[in-house]
């Protein structure tokens, strides 16, 4: 097992900012979970900068101690390492597609959970593509459905678009899709006919503020069942209140004490991994939003632990 | 009908920020709905900044699409543009009003109904004076009640005293009035003494953290009914989590959510005006105050498209 | 009685920024409640600058008008003046707990009630030592026990062991002490075994989700009873949202209404003495924690009239 | 003699923030030199803010020592305190400068000499108006010349306009008037032309690049000779790497070295007063334009002293 | 003769960002000057968020009056307006480096000058292959000579190889290329070794510090002779204490006033074109860096006036 | 030797930021130059926050590349590497100072020079305990002397006073110091009697001024000579202008151009040690003070390698 530096002998400022101050490792057969940096924005069609994400999110990570308000102490039962940032190009998309896959593959052969710290929304399509071997289901946090199609003409990967190519390309069973908190406003009608059509839960804000957290999580646990599943938590499906630091961000969204609560309720499902995406540090200058995002990867380590204990 | 740019053409960090990335128009008579900036913050008894809050209003405004997440469409059915900035004077405050007052009578005198971006609240009494030919009733989302009287001896125009100075003017029915969010800490017992005996409503924040949101707009309609009304939105009206870039901040307000819902659910009423006033950007570090701002308008919209289709 | 400067005739940009805008005084047998700010941050152990809080917390109080909005007046009963700081050494954490003790002596001998801005959290222990003759009951709001023991090897005093140094010395009763809002994550298990094993009352966040915050306050009032008690509100309660500026921010915390709402109920005990602490001016580009903290200042001060009527 | 606090005692983080940590005082027949802040921006073009500007220049003024670099002290030969801040109107202009006026005649009367921290420009006509009994000399250091006649139909005070309505009122001695840096970009080809024909010797920065500051300062107390003279120092003169927290920002200034030099460079003229303007805080988010100021104020308070001796 | 807007009529806060106030108009027969933004940072191989360039430094350029410091008025002489933002593709590199080409093509066909705001310095690229029909000469001031090869493997367009590409593609002649203030750090000692061997004119900031402005833009005028020649100012020339917010800053480089001298000694050169690239608001908190950016733009107007009239 | 990640393969902002990109090693024994954090700053009188400066300089120091612009190239001749951050205390300086002391042994033992990012600069205090067997001379840039004896009564270890300490136990020669910079204001007349008593040589500012940078090191090295000597530069020696962000600002300080220059005519000493002090990220918006200081790290390095190789 591998422990975060105690901060009651090296203080959280001190040392180097690994995510929640694990070691890092470059084999993913030595941990059970991988903690993971994929500081990639090219797919951004507003308002870049989350390629420093990872970093940031490290940084705040300092703040982060070894058990959860729950109790749940993932070091005791998980090996917990930080296996540093993808390799990505910021100037070729696809090159940077193929990168981020070719990085996650042997993650997922090792059978390692890569919980990763984005970058951008069109992350997650290269992740599935290298971790998902059959079509699997999807918990998403989101603002947005992200199931648009194509963007200035004719180019089909932004981080509008991701879930909608991970169904074409069957890496997402979207029948076991859930997507929560979608809420921002929409260019067409149509916006959201693909998730729907081809069977994705849409769990709009509105459609929120009428249950509670545990309800609605339970409906989530109802669809996705025991098969494998994918987590991916927009940084913007929190309100900005909390997290200003993102590219689109839209007023009205979670608070943390709800997303904290949904995601602490996902316990024991079979996670094969999960992503906190969209913290663009340039547009966070209180540093707020990259620690929401540290804490929500906490918080997901926390709830993978159930499961792999 | 006018449209927003394409943001799949052209991203919404190019262009000309006007409103929602509508066109610029000089002529009230080919819109339904009049965006309109008054930079005037000579009013202010405390921290200036508001003249500076159409421009960055403007600016975030990039981020809405067309339809509101309710599905509201108002460019389908409405003639909308952005009708520049009102004249002001940042150095005469009664050359300020009279010239705001003129800009905004060919608005009412065309038919159309404006929704202006502050600015601070003394704007609301010109604005007011141009397109009130009779008394009407008013919607005041506040933590403050804006109907003092007399400030830095015998001065009657700052932000703080539109209301009194509309009903004393019989622009507004006081018996149509309803002022909600109302919190701030009060100089005098007496401070709202001359709202209640002319008949305002106040819904203090107390009151309303005892309801829902959808109670409170049921009774504020009942109030309201069928007759003319204006709608004033002060961003301190939401809590400074979101929307600390404001002159006279006071924590405890409206979650956006709560905004949201509560101005969405106003559908249907006989809105002759809207604002969103107090967004002052130099304390606004990160943009979210003007982002909740455009964002508001855009409901505020939304809400209006009800009626006019 | 003092009064505030008008801020009708006296602009609150303008003048010296006291706490509320009240005078300065020297002699605590002047005042019924004292306002004073302990600058220190000596015993912070991540991220320092709650030396700069009081100047900060003062420059937001001018904001705070005479009444708060449930109509308490606190200056229409009592007389209250801002006593300045105590003297401190900001290198010398023993000297500075020693000087800060002393500061506060006189005020409990004169009867005073202090109200002090911190500083970090390690200030309540000398403010403690300073004016409970007797072990007094607790209301603290947090985000972390801070009843941890040592650090750094075998350092006793830091902002994270004050309440349990203050039972060891016999200035708290722990059976009449009651913490709302812990949700920090862990070091170890045993992180309230100290606090627990005592007898204090601790209700987390997610107790507090579950209920409503008049219960809350409810059973804090059974069990903190008439005997004399100490409010200790460390800033980090807050959600971040609220309150960034801040050393050890927790996402999901206290929302500004629930905050107000719990003061305010407390009124009618018998309070000795109250902080608000942690603010860290560095940390708070917007003001806003400041602004928070000046504002909880003020509630508690209106909640403290009650009694002292 | 005053004293500031001792910083080796009192933390310059600590205690109330008055002018170099002098005391207040309310008697101008105390001191010699009365430091002063006028909390006033009404007569501001564009970009508001300089209300603020005297509460932080003197915060920042904490971080001033007794004496210096050119070992001088001016606390050993000279009473100096914080006489606290003018009385203003922020939305009244014309009771603005009659209220200013009023409050800097009995400073003149008891022989003190006021260094004044603004506000916008506009303040020093009222600050002349108050102090100078027959017409004085002026030595101006600024990016702009501030002769401009109207502005917004025909509004004669604005922060453009002080010198040309000074010399019109018989305040100053054009032939005695020296402007220094002047680099802004201009309206007209005549927009210098008042100042020329009256007599104004305006050194640009262009011709200053070509000199030393010995060489211009030798110039300038050429023209002034041993007449009573006012200093105003705009803070735009300083180039806005040093100075960005000011309304009208002209890159190219001077380095704060060049200021530093020539302002010490004027001792022991006939000062009769100096002010320090145009310090806008809301757009200064690290807090060095003021402390530029301070700094300013203080080299002109030790410029001062040779005289007072 | 196209006019900005009147700041004694209209304040330079109202009103549409343009540049420099000036009409946005479609059709470039209308201009002798086009003023352009290019919102595309795809070519950044670190900091991203020059494709917020353009707009703020419209934004800024509120500040610009007519005539500049030395008596330079463009708009007496020549028909300069705002024609919008080149489209883009943030997404797609090299569609978008075509869309920016044929943008200016019709600029240049119309006899047009365009001075553009970028964008990042990949941009000149496709500006010189809109403009440039034979190989045209190149002033150049950087901290880096942007003339690598390849990044991320085999990607020859990025915004450190834009003048590399230009001269295999003859669009540059490097015998009349001028590079000045290159003192950036060296991945390789072969790093300028192209630029060199071509026969481009390194001045590095060395150098440059051992000569005067003059002489050195002497030796420039001497290289570039009166074939057409384009302009092209990195705001990374600059010295970060002016221009912090950029991709790459470099401390060490020009003030604003050596800037400012240089640009306005080019007057009289047979110009076709220039630009100001690499302004990236998001690590711009004080705004600073637009506005150099938009006085560099005012200033290279100034300069291309004398050619123009 | 190790190199540092190749950015034309890893983008600068992947990965993690150690110091300049170089591997993390722990044995001193395996290095020329050993790159240390000591994020220490209880030693500060003023505005804390230097304890985050190491990890900010890190994360800046992505940004330098291999080679200086006078074509030093460290990483061909020299080992180097990042050996990480000293231990520190937060609250206990006796046993912070104890703990670097003990840290710095092994690496002057092991004849390796290290360079240091700090921390306030107490720090150097312990440092030259560590590394100097005999006294050794100081070449020092600063805005202050730092030879203060006792600070909040009879404390001897602060910010102010590390080099009268170091003199004190005869770690430095002060026949062979030097101090470059010094313009704060003073507190005494007699602030610099010890250093000169003793013997340094203290080149004010105003001298500076009146010199060249080269002629001005030309004195320094006739001083120094041949013997061992450290290095230590104070942020607040450069202009805050180009570093705001630490605890003791002073406007007219030098331009990173001389200091830059400076520090590289150093080349060729015998230098056993550098530092890089009072960093203070939390009061450095735009990060740009980190920057100058990890440059300056960087120049310190190649002024090293000179004597190294």
């Amino acid at each position: 097992m591998y422990e975060p530096l105690d901060a009651a002998l090296v203080p959280r400022f001190a040392g180097v900012p690994s995510f929640f101050r694990l070691p890092f490792l470059n084999d993913p057969t030595l941990v059970d979970v991988a903690l993971v940096g994929v500081p990639f924005d090219g797919g951004t069609t507003n308002r870049a900068g989350t390629r420093h994400g990872p970093r940031e999110i490290r940084n705040q990570s300092s703040l982060m101690r070894r058990i959860n308000a729950n109790g749940v102490s993932p070091y005791d039962s998980l090996r917990v390492a930080d296996l540093g940032d993808a390799p990505i190009n910021p100037i070729n998309l696809l090159d940077a597609l193929a990168k981020i896959e070719a990085f996650f593959k042997p993650i997922a052969a090792a059978g390692a959970v890569p919980i990763t710290a984005g970058g951008d929304h069109l992350i997650t399509l290269p992740i599935l593509r290298g971790i998902a071997s059959h079509p699997v289901g999807l918990i998403h946090f989101d603002a947005h459905s992200d199931t648009n199609d194509k963007y200035f003409g004719d180019n089909p990967y932004t981080h509008g678009s991701p879930f909608r190519r991970a169904v074409e390309e069957n890496l997402l069973d979207p029948k076991r899709a859930v997507q929560i908190g979608i809420r921002g406003s929409y260019y067409h009608e149509s916006d959201l006919d693909f998730a729907r059509a081809t069977g994705f839960r849409i769990i709009t804000m509105e459609e929120f503020c009428t249950r509670s957290p545990a309800d609605v999580i339970s409906e989530v646990r109802e669809i996705i069942g025991t098969h494998p599943t994918y987590i991916s938590f927009d940084i913007d499906s929190l309100d900005p209140s909390i997290a200003v630091g993102t590219g689109t961000p839209e007023i009205g969204g979670f608070t943390a004490r709800e997303a904290q609560t949904m995601v602490r309720k996902l316990r024991g499902l079979n996670i094969i991994g999960a992503d906190v995406v969209e913290v663009s540090p340039p547009f966070d200058p209180s540093g707020l939003t990259a620690l929401a995002g540290a804490t929500m990867m906490f918080e997901l380590l926390c709830t993978i632990t159930a499961k792999a204990k």
